[in-house]
């Protein structure tokens, strides 16, 4: 049941001119893309023109300059800065759990399955539901209003923040992570930053195995979400809205920017790093401590690091590297100069 | 007390042929080189081929190709792929408490030595021993059969697996966790991974201190260790099988991939990486943030970062070093091209 | 109340030479900046000569060589090895609580505002301050006498060790610690690692985030702090004694060794690493997965990374980087050649 506003109600918090009617009732932000008539959606960046151009949203936060992107049907939300708008508005939809002050270990409203076994200290949230047979270690926190499929298996001291739905048979392993909020502010004038609330969810498909340590954010709109099969070794950071491909597997202290989708059966190597906002297809293996910048659209194995030698070598090596394109021009003035030696000697 | 199994009852689970009587008694899966006449071992790479030429196991799990090279004392068992076979195999030894429901917080099997003390929330499984003066702080989770000698102190919400080995004097910070699950799966052919259940335990020496958010994952059939007087900063990944030396000195954000051995006084700056299944001397000393990728036979130091620079020289740099190849045959055609002006100058 | 020992209590811990009183009384252990006439200090490397000659210890720990640089209010204290003559004394100074036991969740002496509100497990140790309107989440420990100010919300499984102090309006994310000891070890004859107390303290300023699994080490001596308005992302390692300035944004998995000092206002990019004791100036930004080795001092973007290639291509240009200075030395004698030649030729 999403929480629905008037037009007016939200205008209050942040301003800006807009011709919605004053009662349109509006359930939420969406992005551009996503968003229906129900929604408030932004364009921050012109990157995402294209994406406006075809918005259903009922108005969209945009400078001034932008407006005229929008389709008929999508009012403009003139506003200075729309990013920063729309982190104050995200703060209209954070979650609130029905009964928050969380005194019983185990909510009167969780729904239990059959044959679940808790460990000592387990705490369990309003609205959650916990399918048969699972297993939550000594110590687990699942928050309002999750969903733990029948089979699965949490470790101790495992937290599953609100709304978050975990499939079938997922292992998880001790004290790992899932739901906090994806890290996402917006800087208002004074150089400040102003947190945008993370108002979207984690899937996470059956048969996952995730170690101890991860750390897998909850979308800031839409969701996060792990693929069918997937496994994921300790200490591996994913941030929100990533997708991560059914049958992937990603070694240990990788971690993953916001936004970034990878294919299928992909591999990441330990420690490596993928940027934010990156496409990665299918069947990619990426090498251990590489750090991926760009997307990658071809299968194969990606990487790049700097070799291991003696110390005093990786120095003088990584002394020339700060002048490596000085010494390309100067192979390049050689080159040209033997040029000319060959002109004139002829 | 290992499980014993049938040679006809562990058939069952994956098929395959072997000359073992029917009731031959099994007690668990080794590696070819650890396994005696009560074991089971495989042999997945052709790397392996000289240990599987000494091996004592009853039997081991080759392809039909690699059956001619075991010992007559060891029976081939003939199947498509070892290694998928082990992953099946694991799952009939993997680790069951006697009570593994949990209910109470202190198992009434579990043991305490004198001057014990407890924090709220503490929770301790079957059969767990707990050394004189041991410290638990508040909400620590102390696995089946697990050891903890006298006067270590474990900090809040530290979570020690089922049967691991914690020696004397041991300091551990707040949520590390020692003795989930290494990071072990075989593939099969539908490109799913298939769980190889990790068998081994992790056992730390005496006076061994490790900071908050570490995992230390158990071993797959042999153990995870940690040599006395080992220091292990925070946020620190040791997979499966490795071994540290002792008085080794390990900063934060390290990560370790298995069966990597240490040997003693090692130094590991923060953030660096090492590959899994090299050897690394005694007093090596590795820098900061490098990737070691090879085995380091001689003390001293090694290492190799990308080095800091301003942004757009970096990127012109990294421009330059996608090219070096080529560079380099640039300047081997110009040192030919001077060759020959000098020839024919003469 | 710092405690206070009389210098032959100290004294009898370490022996060496010093023409303090007896009975002289002293408070506690302070840097050779920070000292007052209370405190003990120690020189343990020659780059502190200028702090030793400004000091108000009462006495320092020095090599014999070292005593003539100190002012003549403070007396040398002289030892074989000050490092590990102060990591002796630090033990005497470490922490205890009034009430160690802890078997209540929640002290007696422990203190709580108005409107807090506690999940199931929490526990509060002896003196702890907890604020007006404070949430903890479940299982959430908080040490004795650390203070949480008014407005904060720490998720499931939060630890705040003893002491630390956080100001208003903070959020914590699941599972992250803060206040576990810095990783300080002095190193004797032995080659064992003796360890150094770490009897500073963390401070957190106003309007901080912090997310899930961070570590932010207490101080040695001194404190580590984070500036009002700092966002930090997950699984983040704070060394002892960093200084984190105002409105600082720090991305996943970076990693900031001890003693070094970001300004305001800077951005790290994830993965990224800070060598200790450096000096970042406001506004700096710093490149995703970059290692910092040197201090910064005008604002600007930094970083180095090698760049994502193709594994082949990556290995190829690694093996020329290897060769890099062989290669630029190959390209001087060709530029000495060309100009043999031009000579000769004329």
């Amino acid at each position: 049941m999403p929480k629905t506003l008037t037009f007016s109600q939200i205008q209050r918090s942040i301003g800006g001119e807009c011709a919605l009617d004053a009662d349109y009732p509006i359930t939420g932000l969406a992005t551009l893309s996503s968003a229906d008539s129900s929604h408030l959606s932004f364009l921050a960046s012109s990157k995402y023109r294209d994406d406006a151009a075809k918005t259903r949203a009922a108005a969209v936060l945009v400078r001034a300059k932008d407006a005229a992107c929008l389709p008929s049907g999508s009012l403009p939300w003139i506003v200075g800065d729309p990013y920063l708008a729309y982190a104050t508005l995200s703060a209209l939809w954070r979650f609130q759990s029905r009964d928050e002050s969380q005194q019983a270990a185990i909510a009167s409203s969780a729904r239990l399955g059959e044959g679940v076994v808790l460990g000592p200290g387990v705490s369990i949230g309003p609205d959650a539901l916990i399918g048969d047979r699972v297993r939550l270690g000594p110590g687990v926190h699942i928050g309002a209003g999750a969903v733990i499929a029948a089979g699965c298996e949490l470790r101790a001291g495992v937290v599953i923040e609100h709304v978050c739905e975990i499939g079938p048979d997922v292992l998880i392993h001790a004290n790992t992570v899932i739901g906090s909020d994806g890290f996402g502010f917006a800087r208002n004038k004074k150089g400040e930053w102003i947190k945008i609330h993370q108002l979207g969810s984690v899937y996470v498909a059956a048969d996952v195995e995730i170690g101890s340590h991860c750390s897998i954010d909850r979308g800031a709109l839409d969701h996060t979400s792990l693929g069918r099969g997937a496994k994921l070794d300790n200490q591996i950071q994913i941030g929100h809205n990533v997708q991560i491909g059914d049958h992937c597997a990603i070694a240990g202290c990788v971690g993953i920017a916001g936004s970034t989708v990878l294919g299928h059966r992909v591999m990441v190597g330990g420690g490596a790093g993928i940027l934010g906002h990156l496409k990665i297809a299918d069947d990619v293996v990426i090498a251990a401590m590489s750090l991926i910048s760009q997307s990658i659209s071809e299968a194969g194995t990606y990487g790049g690091v700097f070799p291991q030698m003696r110390q005093r070598e990786a120095d003088r090596s990584a002394a020339v590297l700060k002048q490596l394109p000085s010494l390309r021009t100067r192979v390049m003035r050689l080159e040209t100069d033997i040029e000319q030696y060959w002109e004139r000697s002829k």
